[in-house]
């Protein structure tokens, strides 16, 4: 089974990379864009064909490895 | 408006990152992760209250500047 991950910064946590391209982007001429945040994604294939049990699995991959929670907040999709 | 983009690597295309995750995960005792494949995320704001006209900004702004379309795959969400 597939399982979807997004990791995005917490709400006040600066994010240069996404600012840069916000700045490029109205440079381009995409001058009604306010504001660009980056976050990560992964694809996750897990052997679990019970969604739950997967979904806690992931949830625990995501505490222990992927998500650094002190400024990023995950969620399993 | 907000409008959250996803990019990933085209099916196909190598995903050394990815590959590293999943051997550290299969390390950490979460043997059943087959694979796992990392993305970008771009949550967007835009001054823009037609979806349509917002979605199809956007879709430019992808083509143009957030996505490899060598080698990448982007969705709007």
């Amino acid at each position: 089974m597939k399982i979807k991950v997004i990791i995005t910064l917490k709400n006040g946590v600066l994010d240069p990379q996404g600012k840069a391209i916000q700045q490029t982007l109205n440079g381009m001429n995409f001058k009604n864009i306010s504001e660009v945040r980056q976050g990560k994604f992964f694809d996750i294939e897990i052997n679990e064909a019970d969604e739950n049990k997967a979904k806690s699995q992931i949830d625990e991959v995501c505490k222990k490895l992927l998500a650094n929670l002190v400024i990023e907040d995950y969620k399993i999709i």
